[in-house]
């Protein structure tokens, strides 16, 4: 048995070799386009990982929470953007030690912000770098118009302290880039210009082309691995898909129902693209009808068998969620050799 | 501010006064009607109330997965009954050090697993508790028939090392104590006897008098914190949930919309009784329309209101995939004074 064989289950495996081949794909990708990379480490919350992201030329990090960004920065990492809004006594005083420490910059989508991100700034003795946060049509986060983009960044840029760095959105949809050329006009006519101009999500990566000339920044988090919704929206080929998890089958209680010993605390239950909660690749028809705790429960199609004892991989529906739940990745190299590699930011959502 | 004022958000926490109510509650109805309570320590993962639980009267604890146990013996407790097939070299080696060290009993729902159990019996010196785990209509793990359980029975009884403990069973709908009554007929003919029959699950265990005299035994997990599923399915009232998730509203972009930062990793993307993703206590009509992985989107009722900035109280979904997600549990005590318990088995699948 080789010493990936021996691994307890459930366990979350990523495939060294297909890890560090859509890590270089996706960099090369940004550099022959004029494309800034800055993956979101959210994905895989590994200092390891992020490291290997930066050696290949990315310009920094994207961290969703202060939570990530400690860890990042405490790794060495000194060029972290935090796109969450970020209010409050505790949230503040952790920001300006972070910004004493790298290059940080924040979002923001409402001048009421404004404020106590200036006091951060104050507190750290540095300048702090903000974009607004716009939405373009996802109905998250961000101002809803370009006026209101434009404005609140004519506000950002009269607050000591507070640096404006350009805009932000999430992901791209058709319209993004009228909503950004329009905010972009909006701030000419006050003498601002937009530095950065910054657009992210792995399903449309591989046409991020369409954005350019107006983004100039692209965050991508789920393609160092990819899973079932990313291969689903053409981002990947199974073959692609660096992380899975590996389970056993305990139970075959009857004919067409195999039961594994991975269930929600280790796949999430996260919905995914069509039926079922991941897709097991030794029974690729099959369904994962339901998940409870710690079972999944498999209903082969016909023809499909899985024995008692057998173990499978599993693509999950959302790789961001399932590498939360670990503590540690395994990583398999090439002959069944792994090393172990801890998930450093694991919990780290405050 | 308080010092739970002061806490950071996302944050699980607990009212201690709820969470000891909870537990005094069951052990006393328990104890009145005569059934040994043997609580499910996967919903908290924590050593300290696992032992509050103890401490009022239950006879020992469950746990979902060996990682659990192990947790728990090191912890000293010291009787442990893991209801899930456990097969494999690494597992059943794990399996024989638990046995040293503590009594364990395990389930098994197929007689290929009893030579694995044997030897992990044997390695550890000591007799090892099989309860035969039966199906009684939920589909899950066990075996579908009354015959096949009496059967598993025997051949358990048939093998050294192994001692038969009894039939456990999950939840225990209707037809499920015909299904225990005909196992046991069905040994009593070979001179066995079930010193145990187990049932669980805190839905309906204010009504577990009605699985009386067959089962002897009750595994509930939730009822220590109670959530929305279980408050829906009347188990327990909003004012007996000790468990929520703190949060803060981050975004405002409009009227209707409340964005909070408490994602898919605080509240896990369990979907609940009824609408959305948790009840903000806040804002009781509002619907947790959707999540990310750091927000949650809240849709405001009419006459609701949210501030930027003001905390809010989460009401899972499903409590026992919430304390998995975090490192510590913020305990709550009167006048707004906290503690901090380490989620001691969080992530701890294997």
């Amino acid at each position: 048995m080789t010493a990936l064989e021996q691994v307890e289950t459930p366990a979350a495996v990523v495939e060294l070799a297909r890890l560090d081949r859509n890590l270089e794909r996706w960099q090369e990708h940004c550099d022959r386009v004029g494309l800034a990379n800055r993956p979101h480490v959210k994905t895989h919350r590994s200092v390891e990982i992020a490291r290997r992201q930066l050696r290949l030329g990315a310009t920094g990090i994207t961290c969703q929470k202060l939570g990530e960004a400690e860890v990042m920065v405490d790794a060495g990492i000194d060029d972290v953007l935090i796109p969450f809004n970020l209010l409050g006594a505790s949230k503040l005083a952790r920001l300006a030690a972070l910004a004493r420490r790298a290059r940080i910059a924040v979002t923001v989508d409402d001048a009421a912000l404004l404020p106590g991100l200036a006091e951060a700034a104050v507190e750290a003795g540095r300048e702090l770098g903000v974009l607004v946060d716009c939405d373009t049509g996802l109905g998250r986060t961000g101002v809803r118009r370009p006026d209101q983009a434009a404005e609140l960044a004519r506000q950002v840029a009269r607050v000591d302290g507070l640096r404006f760095d350009g805009f932000l959105t999430f992901p791209a949809p058709d319209g993004a880039v009228a909503f950004l050329d329009a905010a972009i006009a909006g701030i000419a006519q006050s003498g601002l210009r937009a530095g950065v101009v910054s657009a992210g999500g792995t399903p449309p990566m591989w046409s991020s082309e369409r954005l350019l000339p107006t983004v100039t920044e692209y965050r991508a988090g789920t393609y160092a691995f990819h899973d079932r919704a990313t291969v689903a929206a053409g981002a990947a080929g199974l073959d692609d898909v660096a992380l899975t998890v590996h389970a056993t089958v305990v139970s075959r209680p009857e004919g067409g129902l195999a039961i594994l010993d991975a269930g929600s605390k280790a796949l999430s239950s996260d919905v995914g693209p069509g039926d079922g909660f991941g897709l097991v690749l030794e029974a690729p028809r099959a369904r994962i009808e339901r998940l409870s705790e710690e079972h999944a429960f498999v209903e082969l199609a016909e023809g499909e068998a899985l024995a008692l004892g057998q173990r499978v991989r599993v693509v999950p529906n959302h790789a961001c969620v399932v590498a939360n739940l670990f503590d540690e990745l395994v990583v398999a190299e090439a002959g069944g050799a792994i090393e172990r590699w801890p998930v450093d930011a694991r919990g780290r959502s405050a």
